[in-house]
């Protein structure tokens, strides 16, 4: 079993990776002991898990409803948030109640969202179930909805009490789905970890070959580096906690031009990630520190590659229409963009005055 | 003009208080110059103070747009957040953008919840133009909307960086908004300051009178009040911030049952602090410190009476169903009720153990 500690002082809590950890009320026991519990997931992620988790937290002495909503990012929305708020309180939830969110990203960010705000904020425990929201969404207290106008622009700041990690139900995730949080795992190389990125580059056949140690590893090691970054910037102020936006701002522009549901926010992520890397080289052209290069990019190009995960985007697609669409980005401030771009395999930096034609010229750069 | 300091570290803030504030920008300067904002208000306030506050904001350097929805407790709703994050969108906000609360306690509520949700929290100005928002739910932080199970059901605390007040505003409000501030402004002399409740008996004639001088006084005192209470207890965790919601248990209970805009807030609180006030009596009919007498709740009823509250319930409602809906208050805590009761006239206490029964016959006791 892995424990890790993110240290917030008063808001600080444990990570624990374990096998079966869903099935034991061991870890839960001092979080639900004796308060209400309401476990909001998805109508997937339920019917496979919920039964478990629900055991569990009985065992762990309290009485728990559950909910589940459609699965799906199209449920991200102010809607479901509205109707999972109804349901806490016909649950009978109070402020001394806690909310469990079970499932991947949508059910992780809607709950959390959802907790933050149910009379002004109850204790929330993260049971991440897709390999996406272990590595990311779980930790670091980031909660949300979309609007028509884009992703994840409403929401607050909530840490959980609590973060279980069972990898052993990553064997019930469908394919594209690991490959989705395949690519922020590579980005957590790229943006703060070399060595870490050659691990994957040796392990490509564990990885393919869904090794749980394999997995242990990389997940243990993923909210580490998580923890750390948020530890140093909680809020997003200091810039610090940026670099985890790395192939984002393109990403999210992916997603919003071609429709949520074309691109997961992992392919969409991995191809944002090329777009970044092109950047980085396009304006490294002309500077004397010309540290991020051609190789360097097709180092990262070849390693998503290798995962399954999409490097380019069709022909159809306007570059310049995703140009725009990143203006709505949050990361934009003042009608700038803000862009996280590779300097060398572990480390980025925060660029502010990019010119409009080098990143549309990046964007073009992985039509094919 | 009165200055008082919220002291709560990184998130302190000013509250100023003159004649004539919103239209000048000088105090706004430093808040928005070289921001984006948007004024969220209602349809009555924008139209008689929109025009004044968009100019002080144009002239205290930036680009302001202005959107309101329609007045009324009614628009405190799940679906007013959402058009109104929406419009925040498509005004084109970003993280350094300030939305600046304008109207009473439900653009307060409302617009505060969006700045503390929009991009995971963007800056807020409250400019409160009713009694009740001034001396109440500008100051402290407190944001949120209603569920259709209960008011202030959903919300988060999230504190303004300024909070302007111009008493030169209440001309323009109805009679019964001014009473039901007032009903607030009592609550503070009975919870913690016997001179203050002294001083509004005594100044029954400029308070009927719409005295300047005297609101004006009344205001800042309020103010300083809920600033102190604020301070020692920001997220109504330690139970001090508590003593604030005397009468509010009974009060929007009594909003429920007989439906959100029958009684106005001040005036379920103006009959809801004297179940409470008998609630006091019936509980200490045995008790050998028998502080809180039928004399001192007379001296509360006849304040509130003779600024023209209600203090009884006409006969047809249900004491029980009031009960009941009580516990959908945000105050119970794994379903038991706790009650902010009065000691004496400047003190209250929280008490946690009152019998259903003593609760019934204290709603009953004010049926008439």
């Amino acid at each position: 079993m892995h424990k890790i500690k993110v240290n917030l002082k008063e808001r600080g809590y444990d990570i624990l990776i374990g096998k079966g950890i869903i099935t034991r009320s061991s870890a839960l026991k001092d979080h639900v002991s004796g308060r209400s519990c309401l476990v909001m997931t998805d109508s997937n992620v339920g019917r496979i898990y919920g039964a478990y988790v629900m055991k569990a937290l009985k065992n762990a002495g309290t009485t728990a409803h559950v909910v589940s909503f459609k699965a799906g990012e199209s449920s991200k929305n102010i809607d479901t948030f509205g109707k999972m708020l109804r349901h806490a309180c016909r649950a009978g939830l109070d402020r001394s109640s806690v909310i469990v969110a079970l499932g991947g990203g949508v059910p992780g960010d809607v709950a959390g969202f959802v907790a933050a705000s149910y009379m002004r904020g109850v204790k929330l425990i993260q049971i991440p179930t897709s390999l996406l929201a272990m590595v990311d969404s779980s930790v670091g207290g980031k909660t949300g909805i979309d609007l028509p106008e884009g992703k994840n622009l409403v929401g607050v700041f909530w840490q959980p009490s609590l973060v279980l990690i069972d990898p052993s139900v990553l064997k019930t995730l469908p394919k594209r789905e690991i490959r989705c949080g395949l690519a922020e795992i590579v980005k957590y190389g790229v943006i703060m970890d070399d060595k870490f990125f050659s691990f994957l580059e040796k392990n490509l056949y564990g990885i393919k070959k869904m090794e749980p140690n394999t997995y242990g590893k990389i997940i243990a090691r993923c909210c580490e580096l998580k923890a750390k970054v948020v530890c140093a910037d909680e809020r997003e102020t200091t810039g610090l906690r940026a670099i985890l936006n790395y192939g984002h701002t393109f990403g999210h522009a992916i997603e919003t031009v071609t429709g949520y549901g074309k691109f997961a926010h992992g392919e969409a992520v991995s191809i944002g990630m090329c777009m970044a890397a092109n950047l980085a080289i396009q304006c490294n052209k002309f500077a004397l520190d010309n540290k991020f290069s051609q190789e360097l990019a097709n180092r990262q190009k070849y390693l998503l590659q290798a995962i399954g995960l999409p490097t380019s985007l069709c022909t159809g697609i306007s570059p310049v229409k995703i140009y725009k669409a990143m203006f709505k980005d949050k990361k934009a401030e003042k009608g700038k963009l803000r862009l996280v771009l590779p300097v060398r395999i572990g480390k980025v930096s925060i660029v502010k005055d990019v010119k409009a034609e080098d990143v549309m010229e990046a964007i073009e750069s992985v039509v094919s």
